[in-house]
């Protein structure tokens, strides 16, 4: 126990977790960590894919929006909820802390208030939030890309080379070209995760993560402690209307994660039976509340969370540009460190896919008598395959490739099929490909002197199959720790909480005192380690020849499927 | 009709093909081909791929064993079959012609008599007949692989470049070398179906056919008119026992498909109820007998004869070796003509492959209402989709490449595949490596100046699926007539039992009264094979890198895939 502990009385501190889909909110204790409560809800109108629920109008494909009054309606819900259960008084909860998925933007008036509330807006999509995935401003990405190389701008070696369509300024310059009415009336752009945090403090205020990670502010240019933005000259040249736009559409003060951004508004006081002036703590990004829920506040130890795609985060004392780490910001995570994230597209996605798709009827048979359902099933059957023995591999880019090539039109390749081949011996091949994806992450990592010691894992994926966690550290050849939170993100939102509230002096504190050890350590097999390194270079090669920028076949394939459609 | 027609009263001929599993007569009318009686009989040993039925022992893996005794009671069996079926009087018989898998082989004493029949042979594998799909001699077709190199041996040119591991001398090798004694005994190797003819006649033939494709005799050196096995240095130096192995074990007249082997002995005239004297034709190919009956007699026509695997002949004015294409022998099918065999090792064996590990409970559902099954669920939602929509494309290697690269190690390819990806855009893409492979082969042929006009397909994947036909058509640029014969070989065999009793001068005039018009036509869409013809670019791009002799990674995850075992 810490000696920065400020009260004898238990204490509690809120998180809540924005997903995809729903929210979660759990009450925690701020002396131990323990979750006392938990609860969570779907959004009402869930993510509008296909019709804008206003006036049924059919949305173009790779759309995904939401309406930012389902925030405030699961808010509601959830914290009520975990005080109702918990019974805890209104009094202990000291802070409040979100996380949010990212970037997940809206446009606003100056007021914060949504442009998707107002009237005449009310059928324009381009007026709602959009989504993390929404994925329709490629070309707006594309003009991004080109524009950045042509002029050299340094944010582009901070994002590892390519800016994403799923980031701030992609969807703003797509707003600008499509809705331009839209465009002018919108006096903030802003992240949902900043936007919830304004509304419930009555303060604009910006996380330096979401900023630096997503929206193009390089928090510290090598040698330098200056953080900006790119120049007005990038802005004007990509769109004349995007002249001034940061200086009028960003501006509010830019804070580091555990930062109190306000405190709570007699409103939301009411609304969420909480006492004014709650401190709540700055926004956050999902994945990035994880780290230190799990367990983790320091270099070398990378966070894995894996789901349907997985993120891989890591604290360092070094910020560098590492081509195909999707960003690096100083103090992102944890202030005093410098936060690295990468990722995986397809995970968790690329086995559901599997199984829906590719599956015999044999397999689901035999899962009616195993408790963990096919993956089971599978995991139990692959297991018993020695490495190499299937003849099989498999570039995992089902959902293309986000590091280390950045390039969402690679695709999945699998190698080395014959009559003999077996369902779980393709099952362990997919899963081998991924922990091959895995490992080319930590080479760029330590091919730049950024260490990479051990690993720890967490999210639902890693939870409930074991078999894939070993194949994991057989194939990097490290340790793998299982996180012992599971609603890692909404902890770990918490824990911010906790810090804002100054319940911790820092979050290296917090970690000591809120966290758990982890529950299971996979380590790596030296022998099985040594047989996959000499697939893995097969991998390799595959992954050189498929993922070269200029040629690739796969990229040709996807603009003949293009053509044919 | 022809003028060569010799009598005006109905007459007979019985055709009998000995398939992998089972035998199948027939008996035709002279005059039009007409199948008047069909009858098949499965051989009582089956294959013997795991255990040796006399005394129970474990084989080696890739063994695949026949016992001869079963061919002769197949044979009885179906032959008095369909003359009780028919009711024809067995003096309307006129002749009978058999056709065999090939290369099936067995080592015999001088007068023809199984080693593996003798008591002291019963319990020694390499006694019996070594089965086409025997595949356990790859090192010895290694072995003469690299000695033919060495010794620049013309035979390796007319065989593609690669004498195969199925073929008569690398299954002699094999027998030297681990069963000496047997070797030691035989007085002569022959090929099965060169065997029944000796049974039945009495006298010892060789089929040209069977000699040229699979037994090293070169037919014809381009601008000569001599016809030879390789050089004795050769044999000797492949191994000291063999040599003077061809004067001592092969000797025998060579005929041509067609000519007259002898006469039914008085034995086989009791036991078959057919005419003692009746002409019996020479042993032929099964894939080979199948050409004449599918109407084509001709240069320019290539039969594609599509079942588990896929075999494309084809007849020209021209004798050239061609890197690739398996065989080229003169007179190899039609005398007057040289006759060039290619093929595809895995086709309705790929299909079936994905059909049982790979496809989900869904589509056996849906099956259930569908009058064509699980295929004609897949290949009805497959027509719906453009040519290159499903954006994915594969390598149809599922069982190695027979031509036009000749390697048993290249492995099956699927890339393209998305998380959307959609079984039966996988079953599509499958049909569509394929008929690429088939366009590889078509090239191959028409780059040497052979050409090809168009194809006619027969076999039971060709019968049973249109959609794979018009795919084809489609891919190749060139209509696809499907033959109207449905037991192809069998009613061939029938045929050149025809031409050997001289009801027919030559096959030529066979071919015009016996065989029918194809009973479907599949034409190629212009527009689709312009489309196909882009996809193609990319898969011939995949083709040459993967199988590229030196360096494939798919040979090298076969070799890692030893090691782990």
């Amino acid at each position: 126990m810490t000696s920065t502990r400020t009260a004898k009385k238990t204490t509690y501190v809120i998180g809540v977790d924005f997903g995809t889909l729903s929210a979660r909110a759990v009450l925690v204790n701020t002396a131990n960590g323990e979750v006392c409560a938990t609860a969570s809800e779907a959004y009402p109108h869930g993510v509008m894919e296909e019709l804008l629920y206003a006036d049924d109008q059919v949305l173009p494909p790779q759309t995904a929006l939401q309406d930012p009054s389902d925030y405030l309606f699961v808010l509601k819900k959830t914290v009520r909820k975990v005080m109702r259960q918990s019974k805890v008084s209104a009094n202990d909860v000291v802070g409040l802390g979100t996380d949010f998925t990212c970037s997940t933007v809206l446009p606003t008036d100056a007021e914060g208030n949504p442009l998707c509330s107002k009237l005449e807006f009310q059928c324009e999509p381009h007026a709602y939030v959009k989504l993390w995935k929404h994925h329709s401003a490629q070309p707006e990405a594309d003009a991004i890309n080109k524009l950045a190389a042509q002029l050299g701008e340094d944010f582009i070696n901070a994002y590892g080379g390519r800016y994403s369509s799923e980031w701030l300024f992609s969807k703003v310059l797509e707003t600008l070209r499509k809705a331009p009415r839209v465009h002018r009336s919108a006096s903030r752009w802003i992240e949902a995760g900043d936007w919830i945090v304004w509304q419930l403090t009555g303060r604009e205020s910006r996380s330096v993560s979401a900023s630096g990670f997503k929206a193009m502010r390089v928090v510290d240019r090598p040698n330098s402690n200056h953080a900006d933005y790119p120049s007005p000259n990038f802005f004007a040249k990509l769109h004349p209307r995007l002249a001034g736009f940061v200086e009028t559409h960003l501006t509010a003060p830019h804070l580091a994660p555990g930062k109190c951004a306000g405190h709570l508004t007699k409103e939301f006081s009411k609304c969420l039976r909480l006492p004014v002036g709650l401190p709540v703590a700055v926004g956050n990004i999902d994945a990035h509340a994880a780290i230190p829920a799990c367990g983790v506040g320091e270099p070398g130890r990378m966070v894995m969370i894996m789901g349907t795609s997985s993120c891989h985060l890591l604290l360092a004392k070094a910020g560098r540009r590492i081509p195909g780490v999707c960003g690096v910001v100083r103090d992102g995570v944890v202030p005093g460190l410098w936060a690295y994230e990468a990722g995986q597209a397809g995970v968790g996605d690329m086995l559901s896919w599997y199984v829906d798709n590719a599956l015999p009827a044999e397999v689901f048979a035999a899962a009616r008598r195993h408790e963990s359902g096919v993956h089971g099933v599978l995991s139990d059957r692959a297991e018993q395959l020695k490495v190499g023995q299937s003849g099989l591999l498999a570039l995992d880019w089902w959902n293309g490739n986000r590091s280390v090539l950045m390039d969402a039109e690679l695709s999945g390749l699998l190698i080395g099929l014959t009559i003999q081949s077996k369902p779980h011996e393709i099952y362990r091949a997919l899963i081998e490909g991924m922990a091959f994806g895995t490992r080319k992450i930590i080479e760029a990592f330590t091919s730049q002197n950024i260490p990479v010691r051990e690993v720890v894992a967490c999210g639902g994926l890693a939870v409930k199959n074991s078999f894939i966690l070993q194949v994991y550290a057989d194939v990097i050849g490290r340790p793998i720790q299982l996180a012992a939170a599971t609603e890692a993100s909404a902890l770990g939102a918490a824990m911010f909480g906790a810090v804002a509230a100054k319940v911790y002096d820092n979050m290296g504190a917090a970690v000591r005192s809120m966290t758990q050890a982890p529950i299971k350590v996979f380590m790596p097999d030296r022998q099985r380690h040594r047989k996959y390194t000499a697939l893995y270079e097969e991998y390799t090669q595959l992954h050189d020849y498929f993922g070269a920028a200029t040629g690739s076949i796969m990229k040709r394939l996807r603009a003949l499927q293009r053509a044919a459609l």
